[in-house]
């Protein structure tokens, strides 16, 4: 495929000899490319809480690793008693699960992880975790494979050279194993040498979009600028902009979809100005169980992330109050169009066949 | 009044000795109140354009000061030639008229100062000083009075104890002479009693709600929550914010209105959620002779503003491109109300009998 040049490593892998979980440190992008081992599940915990492994598809790829890691490591460590592996399994499963509350991937990979070990109670332990960590790297090989398909589906959006698309945060090669969602189909427009103009959202407080995605697409050569989350209104206004691309860390069953912080300020500048706003992710990050936005519960985070500017230099006055919400729902209503590896979804949405992939167009 | 006790300096004022402005260096806050004592045109020059003295009413005074101030440095310095005392006047007044492009506030006031130059034509230097001074001293205490009459008729809108109002940049005690303009109604609701909660955008690049906004309303001790521009969106969808008020930059004829950039956005999420958007500013700041927004120049400020960190450290990749608008245009059609001294104009928007005050209500 046209994008397997673009990327020379994939931001969440297995260590070799399988006893790590080998991820880049993404909190210290764009200035150094580190990889971590991550060798346990209160370091995987850290890694993901602390956002050096970030974007909800590289999250439930990390954890369904990590998982698996962290138990084999207890598992060398001594023998289990009877009942003691599930007990352990399902100790660090939950711990894991914790360690972020909004993307739905990450319970997903964990659950899918946790149906794979309860089916195989009673096997010798070397079989389960044989069987654990297939799962695990089916669950990446799967996400590798959704990104390619997003990519395609996307792509057809994307009819003529040097549109200008706006993206938030960072939906891309660092947000999932491979090509990423939001950012896929515009590396794929890319390399057929449509020249996509893109517009990155810095994305306050932790700067994804001018640490992460300008990087990235600046590395592969994709044409971008970096503004400031509140100059997008004044980017639409001046029409440099033809679509909006964001990510998704969870779509309800009625279309409501929780994003990156500032998602749906993007989604009704857009309907106002006229441009068409696409949410791009897997069926994995739709949940069928949350009925709409209401039911998403959204993380608040530390003040300091706000008011110490990327942790270093205190720019608000001391003792100030500070609203830090994580993420924010975007009503449904304001999306043109929800692409996933099964095809676009279109208003009014649909998921509830969403297995026998009926909806999707 | 009872904003009287509030602030302890004002943050533009002229020297006791007439030969300096005396302006609170505003890049500094929060850190240190440090003043600074500009001398001449260069000295002016350089702390307008550099935002060391920001907010359109409080440009305008420093630069009336600034001009008289730089005109009687020369003046005591050497005799004039017949025309040299006007040519160079006018060429004081037409370099500090350079320093910022989007402010009619800064043409309005060096003009007002270039009327009473060039109506005392002939009269003895001493005299025409005294007469500049007189005149700059006028526009000061106009800006006083200016910011009691917004606070009065915009306190009009805050007719409940705790209500919460959405506020962008600063146009608060730093951005004027004394009171504010979209600040000065809550500080007169505070004094009274009705504990408003206001919530203040942080507004990147230049942080001035983080280190301004937030820093001044603490001080005063009213209750202020912090945030990411990028998070409005979000507290309007909690239901925590009542009305928004914001300053302004320059009011074109038919109502469209530059202010800092962010604000557009502000005012067309506000129409989303059903919240009423105001404008609060003085007359002044109304240009009839600029028919609609898209007349209006916008200044585009230098890339470092949003790639390095409050000028400290880069976030960015070095070389992206980087859209960097100071201001944003809001269409007459989100503003519920522009709050003005003499009155809240109201759509649609009609100034032409501006002078004749008939059409502020």
């Amino acid at each position: 495929m046209e994008l397997d040049g673009l990327f020379k490593y994939d931001c969440v892998a297995l260590s070799s000899g399988g006893d790590g979980v080998v991820v880049l440190d993404q909190t210290l992008l764009p200035w150094e490319e580190r990889f971590l081992v991550l060798r346990d599940e209160y370091q995987v915990y850290e890694a993901i809480a602390r956002l050096r492994v970030r974007g909800a598809p590289a999250i439930g790829v990390a954890a369904a690793y990590g998982l698996y890691v962290a138990f084999r490591r207890k598992a060398v460590q001594r023998d289990f008693k009877p009942d003691e592996a599930s007990r352990v399994f399902h100790g660090i499963k939950d711990m894991l699960c914790s360690s972020r509350p909004t993307a739905v991937n990450l319970s997903a990979a964990l659950e899918r992880m946790g149906v794979c070990f309860d089916s195989l109670s009673g096997h010798p332990l070397e079989q389960v975790l044989e069987a654990l960590r297939a799962e695990a790297e089916s669950i990446k090989a799967e996400d590798v494979a959704m990104c390619r398909a997003i990519a395609e589906y996307g792509a057809g959006l994307i009819g003529r050279a040097g549109m200008g698309i706006l993206t938030h945060c960072n939906a891309g090669h660092y947000a999932v194993s491979r090509y990423g969602t939001a950012l896929a189909p515009i590396y794929l427009a890319h390399s057929r040498g449509l020249a996509p103009r893109v517009y990155a959202d810095e994305t306050r407080p932790l700067m994804q979009g001018a640490r992460i995605t300008a990087f990235e697409l600046q590395k592969a050569g994709v044409d971008v600028t970096l503004l400031c989350d509140n100059m997008a209104s004044s980017l639409m206004y001046s029409h440099r902009i033809d679509m909006v691309f964001t990510g998704c860390d969870r779509v309800a069953a009625n279309g409501d979809t929780a994003n990156k912080i500032g998602t749906s300020a993007l989604a009704i500048l857009a309907a106002y100005y006229g441009i068409p706003f696409y949410i791009l992710g897997p069926t994995s990050s739709i949940d069928p169980g949350t009925a709409s936005g209401a039911d998403i519960p959204v993380e608040q985070r530390d003040p300091s992330e706000v008011t110490d500017l990327y942790f270093e230099r205190r720019i608000a006055p001391s003792g100030v109050k500070v609203y830090n919400p994580a993420f924010d729902i975007t009503p449904a209503s304001l999306i043109a169009g929800i692409v996933t590896e099964k095809g676009i979804f279109r208003p009014p949405y649909d998921f509830s066949n969403l297995k026998l992939n009926e909806n999707a167009v």
